[in-house]
C-alpha cells in the first residue's frame, strides 16, 4: 500500500543522485503535493556542496509548484482546497506558532533560519510528491491564466530579490546600486523598479546577464571588470552615493562595498548567503565611524500563502514576466545532468526548470525552451527526454 | 568696538589653552549666547588626541546653555525670543535647506556628519560667547522649573542616548543589552527605559558606573572582567538574545559582541564612535549568514529645538535627573584644570561641569558639588576658583 | 467518562446563569486549562446586553488563567508544556494561518475582529475548564514570582492598553492626551508612560478613578464636568494641541475630540469598542480639510505567546502593577452577584476578580482585597465564600 | 527703478483679472524666478470661489516654474545656483525651522497647511515674475532633457498623487482602490503603480478620464454611474476588500467608501480637500466598531527641492510622462480665458499651460498642443495668442 517514488537526493558532500523512496503522507494539517515543475537554485549547488553540513538521503529542491493530491484531516476541513487544485509553495514554510514568527519574522521560524525546511531539515521537492507542512498558512492557489512555470519562479527569486527591494527603503524615485545581477538581483531590480526607484544601478560583467538585467530595469550597468564600482556609482550620483544599496551575490567585498556607495541616512540591504569567513567588514569611514543615521537589513525569503499570492498577481497582471531566467528545461528523469550543468553555468545557464513527465498528460509546456534561451538546441545534455 | 572674550582653544593635537578672541557677531537668521554653564565630553578629548585632524586656534566644546545676547535681524523678527532668556542648544546645529535635513537626516546636514558644526568646523561653546547658526532652528527655551545645568546635559547626552534607544526598536516589554555604561550608555540605559523595555541588561565593570547604573535603570549588569557577556547575556534570555543590542562604547570588539547577543530579527544601534581600524567586523554566523532578519542602525546626535524641547521636558515632567552625571564642577578660569582631568578620568569623573563667573550674579548654582559628587573636598585641583 | 464542569453561559440578550456542561477535550494542536483566576470585563457586559447579537448557553469570561489539564498530541509533541503550568491566555486567540494573520494582524483572524473566539464564536473562560486553539500560539508561561491574579490583567487591560500607546507613535518627550480613564485608559496611561511619553494628559470625572490615573501615571487630568476638555488639553499645550490622542471610551464626541485636540501631523488612537450609530465623525476643519498629515490607528487587542510573555515580564520587572485595577474579589460559586453588581460598577468597582475554588488548594491568594479596594467589608454579596 | 510686471490676481470673491504690480525683490535667504510656465490647478479655482476666504489684490497660482532671475545674499552665497538655472518650486514652500518642520511635516509649516504660502498666504505664480522664500530648501534644478512643462506638473500633481500612495502603503503586489480620477487620482494612480501595486482599481465616470487613467495605470475602471462602487470593488476582491484605498476627490461619501473597501488591517489615504461640512464620517461597522486595526493617514503635498529632484528623476527615467495632463494650452496674455474655461471643464479640460511670451525667445514649446490635446482647433478661446 506505501507507494513509492523517485526522487534526486544528497548522498553526502559533493554526491547526488536519484534513488526511490516511499511517498509522504500528511499530518493533520498538511498536505501532499504532486509536483509538476521545479527549478534549480544556486543554493541547491550550495547545500550538495558541504554549505550546511553534510545529508545523506535528504531530498534536494525547494522551488517547485504541482496540484494538490492528498490533504490532513483539518487542513480538508478548512475548506480552501480541493485535491487536484494547482498551487505554489514558498521555499520557506510557515508554521506560525513561535515568538518568531509572531514578532513578524517567520523565515526565522523555531530558530534562526528555522523557517526554511525544505532540503534542509526535511526532504525537498526534486521529488515526484513532497511534503508542506502547514497547508492554510503555505498553499497559494496558481490563478488560471499563468503557466506553472512562472509560479516556480515565486518560490524563490521573486520573493528574496523582492524583499530585498522592500527592505532597501528606497525612497519614491530614489537611487539605487545591485550587485550583482544573477537571477536574485534581477528580481531586486524588478523589486526595486516596483517600489518606485527612479535610478536603478546593476553591476555585472557577464553579457547575457548584463542584457538581462537591463531588460529587467536596471537604467544602468557598471561592469566591474572595467570599472571601479565604487568609483563609478559615487560619479553616477553627483559624488553623494546611492539612497540604497543591495547585496545579492553574498561575498564580504561586496558588502562593504555597499556601504562605501550608500549616501548617509540611507539604507543597506543584503539578500546575499555569505557562506564563509568569520566576519563581513564594515568599512570605517564609509561607514561614518558609527555615526551616518544608516540602515542595514537582511533577509532569508519571506514565505507563506499571502504573500504568494501577491507574488503570482505580479505575474497575473504583468508586472513581472520572470520566465527569461529559465535558460534551459529539462524532464525529470534527467535531472542529474540539470545539476551537473548548473555546477559550472555552462552554456549561460541561469535556472534550469525540471518538468515531471506526468503533467505533459495535462497541458503543453511553454514553446521556444528545449534547451537553451540562448538557444544551443545540438547539446544532448539538457534536450533529451 | 570689538568686544573680546576668553575661550579654551585646541593648539594642534594635544595641546589646549585658555585664549581671548574677538566675540562673535550673528548673521541675519542667527544668534549669538552668552554662556552659563558647560560639559566637558569625552568627544573633546578625542577631537584633542586628533580625532579630526589638527585644529588650530579653535574652540572647543559643544555642550552648553546660557543667555540670548544677540539676535540676527531676520530671527529677531520671528518673534520667538527675547534678548536674555534661558536656552539650550544641541551640540549638532541644524540648517534645515540641504536634501540629507529634508531627508530626515539633519546630522548629516551638508555631508556626512555635517550636522557637527560647534567645535568642528566653527567655534565651539567653551567661551563666554557662542555664535548659533539657524536661531529659530536651534534654540530651545529652557523651562522656569530647571536648574542651567540640567539641559546642559540635553545637548548631547540625553539626545544620543536617547536615540540609541529609539533606534534600537525595542518592542513594549522586550529585552535589550546595552555595552557599556560610559555617560551616553547611562542615558540609553534610561531611554530603554522610555521606550518599555521589559529587561535591560548593562555591560560595565567600574564600581561607580555599575552603581549609577542600576539607579539609572540597569535591571542586571554583565560585569565583563568577571563573565563572558556574550555567555552571561544568552543565559539571561533562555539562550535567545535580546531583542536589541546597543552599542555605546565605539570598539570593534562590543560592536561584534551586540551582533552576537541579538536574536534573529533583532536590532542592534550603534552610537559609539569608532576611532580606528579600517573596518568593523560583523560574526558572519551570529549574523544569520546575511540572512537573520537582523537589523543595524546608526545615528550621530539628532539636534534641534524640537528634539531638545521633547528632552527638556522629560526633566520637567521627572522622568530623569541627569544630574548624577555631573561628578565634578569647575568654575570657567579653572577649564584647563578640568580638561586635563578629563583625559584619566580619575576621581571617578564622569562629566565635568564648567560655570561662567557672571551667571553667580544671577543664581545660586545647585550645592553640594563644589568637587566631586563622590566627594574628595581637599584635592585642590577641581574646586579652586 | 464525560466530565462536566460549572460555567456561567448567556441565555439570550440580559440573561445569565451558572449551569453544567460538559467538560471540553483539546483536538491535536489545541489546550485545555483548568481555570484559576479570571477577570470580569466591561465587554461581557456588553455582550449580555446583545452587542454581539445573541447567544444561548455560551459560556461568557475572555480574562483568564489557569493551569494546563490536557494538551493535544502535536501540541505536546512540540515538548514545550508539562501538566500542570500555570499559563495566561490572551482574550484574542491565534491560528496564524489565514492571510490577516500573515499580513500582520492576528486580532483579525479569518475575518474582522475573527480573532476573538471567547465568548463570541466559542465557549470562554467562566468555567471550570476552557479550551485553547493552537497552544503553542497561545499559551504563555506565567513566571514564578507572579500570582495568577496579575496575568489575568495581561489578557485584555494591558495588552490592549499598551496597544493604544503603542499605535500613538508617542515620539519620546511627546505629549498625549488619553480619554478616559477607565481600566483599558488607565493602562493606556501607563503605556504611554513606558513608550516616553513627556506629558501625558487624562480625561475623567469620577473621584476614585481620577486617583488611580494619578498613581498610573497620569500627569494632569482634565475634569470634563469641570472644564471643556478640548480647550483644557490645548491650553495645557500652548496652543498647539498634542503630539497624540487616545480614544479609550467608545464614543462618538470623545472620538471626535481626540481629533481636535491633536496636532498637524500627529496620530489619534482608537481602542474604543463604538457600540451605536451608523458612523464616527471626524471634525472637518480640526483635521486640516483631510490635509494635516495626521494619522489614525485602530486596534482590538493583540494576542498571543509571544505578547503575552512581554507583558508578564513587564510585571515582573516591576514597570507595572495592575493589582489596584480588582477592585473587588469572589468566589466563582458568586460569580452571578459579581456579574450583577459589574451592571452598576456600584461601590467604585472597576474589575471584579473570580477565584475558582480549587486554586485554594495550592496556594494563598493576595491578602487584603476580600470586597473592595477601596475597603467596604460589611458588604455580604462580594465577600462571601 | 522698480520693475513693474502684469500679474493674474483675485479680487475679492469670485473675480479675477491680469493687474500691474511692482515685481518682488528677494530677502538674503530667498529667490525670485522669471516665470516661464504655470499650471492652473482645480483649487485655483476654489480660492477664487472663497475656500481660503476674501483675498484682494493676491497673486494667485502655484504651480510654475521659471528660471532664476534674482538671489538673496545668502542663498547666492551657497554657491549652489547660477542666475538663468531654470528650475522647478513644489507648492509647499519650506521654511525648515519650526517644530512642525522638525517632526517631518514641513507641509504643516508654523500652523496646520502652513506650508502652503503660494496665493494663500503671499502672492503666487501666475505673474511674470514670482518670490520663493529659502531659495536652498526649494529650488530644484531641471535636468537637461526635461522641457519646462514636465517639471510644472511636479508642483502638485506629481508631488500630491505620489504622496497618496506612498502613505497608503500598498504591500508590494497588494490591491488599492483609487477615488477618483482626476489629476490628482491619475497621479496617485502612476504612485500605486510605482510603489508595487499589483491591482490598481480606478473609480470615474468620465470617459477622457477613464481612457486616460488606463494609460496611467489603472487594470479596471468601476463607473459609479453603471455600478455600486463598493459592491464592485469587494467583488473585485473575492470579498476581502482592497489593501488600501486613496481619496483623491474630497467629498464625504467618497471618504465614506473608501473605509468599506478597505480590508481589516488595511489603509486609507485622504488627499483630497474636504471643503465642506462639519465633519466627515467613518462608516462604523466597515470600521470594526473602531478596532478593525486599520490605519488612515492625510497629507497636504511634500514640498523641497530634494522631494521635487527625485519627481524630476522619475520624469528623467522615463517613469512617468505627466504631459497627458496638459489639455490645452494658452500664453500668458490670455489667461483670464484659460481661467474661465477652467471653472467649467468644457471641452474635456484636465489642466490647462499658461506659457510667458519671453519664454519663446529661448526655446519651442511642445509642438501638437495650441489649443486643446483633444484637438478642437477652431475654438478662438483658447489658441488665440
Amino acid at each position: 500500500m506505501t507507494k513509492t517514488m523517485k526522487c534526486l537526493v544528497m548522498h553526502g558532500v559533493g554526491k547526488v543522485g536519484v534513488i526511490e523512496k516511499p511517498a509522504p503522507g500528511p499530518g493533520p494539517i498538511d498536505a501532499i503535493i504532486r509536483t509538476t515543475e521545479a527549478l534549480i537554485c544556486t543554493s541547491d549547488r550550495h547545500t550538495v556542496a558541504g554549505a550546511i553540513g553534510s545529508r545523506h538521503g535528504l531530498t534536494l529542491g525547494h522551488e517547485a509548484v504541482g496540484v494538490i493530491h492528498e490533504l490532513g484531516d483539518l487542513a480538508a476541513a478548512s475548506g480552501l482546497f480541493k485535491l487536484g487544485q494547482r498551487l505554489a509553495v514558498s521555499a520557506i514554510t510557515l508554521r506560525y506558532a513561535c515568538d518568531n514568527c509572531q514578532r513578524g519574522h517567520p523565515s526565522q521560524c523555531g530558530a534562526m533560519l528555522g523557517g526554511w525546511r525544505f532540503a534542509n531539515v526535511k526532504d525537498g521537492s526534486f521529488a515526484e510528491y513532497f511534503y508542506v507542512n502547514n497547508a492554510v498558512a503555505n498553499l497559494a492557489l496558481i490563478p488560471d491564466g499563468l503557466s506553472d512555470e512562472q509560479p516556480a519562479h515565486c518560490c524563490v527569486m521573486l520573493s528574496k530579490g523582492f524583499v530585498a527591494a522592500e527592505f532597501a527603503h528606497i525612497p519614491i524615485g530614489g537611487s539605487v546600486a545591485i550587485f550583482f545581477q544573477g537571477p536574485v538581483g534581477m528580481m531586486a531590480t524588478v523589486g526595486a523598479r516596483l517600489r518606485g526607484a527612479g535610478l536603478v544601478i546593476g553591476v555585472e560583467s557577464t553579457p547575457n546577464r548584463i542584457a538581462l538585467a537591463k531588460k529587467y530595469g536596471c537604467d544602468v550597468i557598471v561592469d566591474f571588470t572595467k570599472d571601479d564600482p565604487i568609483e563609478a556609482i559615487l560619479k553616477l550620483t553627483g559624488g553623494k552615493g546611492v539612497d540604497s544599496a543591495i547585496e545579492a551575490l553574498g561575498s564580504a567585498s561586496t558588502f562593504a562595498a555597499c556601504v562605501s556607495v550608500t549616501r548617509p541616512g540611507g539604507t543597506i540591504s543584503n539578500i546575499g548567503h555569505h557562506a564563509g569567513g568569520d566576519s563581513l567588514p564594515i568599512p570605517r569611514e564609509a561607514w561614518g565611524v558609527g555615526m551616518s543615521d544608516n540602515s542595514k537589513r537582511t533577509a532569508l525569503c519571506p514565505g507563506g500563502s499571502e504573500r504568494m499570492s501577491r507574488l503570482l498577481r505580479l505575474i497575473e497582471t504583468k508586472r513581472v514576466d520572470p520566465l527569461a531566467l529559465t535558460t534551459h528545461s529539462f524532464p525529470f528523469h534527467n535531472i542529474e545532468n540539470a545539476f551537473k550543468m548548473m555546477q559550472t553555468k555552462e552554456d549561460g545557464m541561469i535556472q534550469p526548470l525540471v518538468s515531471f513527465a506526468w503533467r505533459f498528460d495535462v497541458k503543453k509546456s511553454r514553446p521556444g525552451i528545449c534547451c537553451s534561451a540562448l538557444a544551443v538546441p545540438s547539446q544532448p545534455r539538457s534536450h533529451s527526454q
